[in-house]
């Protein structure tokens, strides 16, 4: 199997879409990397890249592209609405194919390591990657944002990057690296307008209270009609198609059906192959087996 | 959506490998040409070989596999056990994603047509290509083999090919181009080692005794188990999932289980997205979402 990487970069700019090409472009020039999507917000001041490919050329597309942000964003002239606390602002990498989280881990430890030593920026490791339990929660790590921790980073002990130097990079700030699974975002809409329903089941198979492990989910009325939605943290525990029977069985215990469902953004071959494993009893199934993957090995 | 065509050209050749391989290289040396697969068998004296790729170069590739078969093949030495009337005995041009039937009955005329303008040799067109009733099965096709055939072809206005000349070729003999749907070949095991329950399940799900659409089934013995093993002939009436379910249903009737089921060979990614769309009732879900296909487009 083809090893994969997907990286999800945020950066602190929103508005000036010369400044997002240059960044996404720093990416392109890089062999063996795919840039699958571009979005930004203006109210948000922010934009996020998704890179693929095989996880050393993701590593060296990240970092060219944390370059170029360094050059072009100051985080003293930056406003918006979403938390942040640099110029790149998290570096997220998630395992797709044939690659593991530790893998992605190495990569995390690998970047902050570059972008301390090369661009003297102080890096925070958190997820999968995180060095200390109260850097696992991203919110956690950008607590105060980049005004706050610009007081405290060389003061607190308790805000000491995991890479770099203990003070902010005078226009890019600090940055945040990590791994995580792939999520994926996955809804089931009801036959009822009735969204206590949703809100019902949602509340059963979360697995904050107990429920399906890896799943968030929340009720929600959407176009007239109940919606359970979910976030799948990590499908290897629980995937779209368990995620859909147990929605199913506890819809039956409260007399009601489900109308549709609906895979949202992209998603991973495993998942799918895992579904139909499943689903259909078929343990033997192989993703080798789809004629169109085949084609291009 | 890309464009895909398989072609499984059958050769009157399963002795000699370096013939064999000959004849595959002339697939391998067109460009946008994927040889997914060669088998033989010494007893039918027979070998096949798949290839996929764009219908224009598909079409190349199989003229010139069959301009090698020619060179290499002498049906006057031909013993096999396999029904045959050519040194390139059939070959059926298959709609994998984006391409209609009727672009592969196009594709089989265009071949037809220059195989028998440029070797001389006789062509019959069959199933969803062929032009006359009798000529829609296969078999019907090779009445008499190429023994029978060649006393046959110059008198018998009924065995008239649909191109090139009324006479066979002085060592390739006739060829039969056509036509038809992907096959999925799909396997249930019953939780019973009561054969007669996987036969009589099989016997109420097949086409042909008003059952599923584009459903042949048989039911077996395998390894102490009871099996429905099925041929899908046409996935966009049948799919693999309509069909487990239901086996499940009458199975369920008979007091007996799923013990697994088996997707036999290779499936197009179309068939996989049907039965995802269907069974998590997603009708939105695209191919396009699969990651792994983003990445070669």
């Amino acid at each position: 199997m083809q090893k994969l990487v997907e990286c999800v970069p945020n950066f602190s700019e929103g508005r000036r879409i010369s400044v997002i090409k240059k960044i996404a472009n720093s990416a392109k020039k890089i062999s063996g990397v795919r840039v699958l999507d571009v979005e930004w917000d203006k109210s948000h001041n922010r934009s996020l890249v998704t890179i693929v490919g095989a996880p050393e050329p993701v590593l060296k597309a990240a970092y060219e592209m944390i370059k170029t942000a360094t050059e072009f964003i100051d985080m003293r002239q930056h406003k918006g609405e979403h938390p942040r606390i640099g110029a790149t602002d998290v570096v997220p990498f998630v395992p797709v194919s044939g690659v593991t989280l530790d893998e992605c881990v190495l990569l995390s430890n690998k970047l902050a390591q570059k972008v301390a030593k090369e661009l003297k920026i102080p890096v925070y490791l958190y997820e999968a990657a995180a060095k200390r339990s109260d850097r696992v929660n991203l919110a956690d790590v950008r607590r105060g944002e980049y005004e706050g921790l610009s007081k405290e980073i060389g003061t607190n002990p308790d805000r000491k990057p995991d890479y770099g130097p203990s003070k902010m990079h005078p226009t890019a700030g600090a940055m945040v690296v990590g791994a995580r699974k792939y999520l994926i975002a996955y809804n089931v809409n009801l036959d009822t307008k009735d969204v206590g329903i949703a809100k019902k089941i949602a509340s059963k198979i979360r697995e904050k209270s107990g429920g399906l492990s890896g799943v968030k989910a929340l009720g929600f009325e959407v176009g007239g009609f109940a919606q359970v939605s979910m976030n799948l943290v990590d499908f290897e525990k629980t995937n779209f198609d368990q995620a859909y029977r147990t929605i199913e069985k506890e819809a039956k215990k409260l007399k009601v059906g489900i109308k549709s469902s609906e895979i949202y953004g992209m998603i991973p071959l495993e998942a799918i192959v895992r579904a139909i494993k499943t689903t259909f009893m078929a343990e033997k199934f192989n993703p080798d087996q789809l004629l169109e993957k085949r084609l291009y090995e």
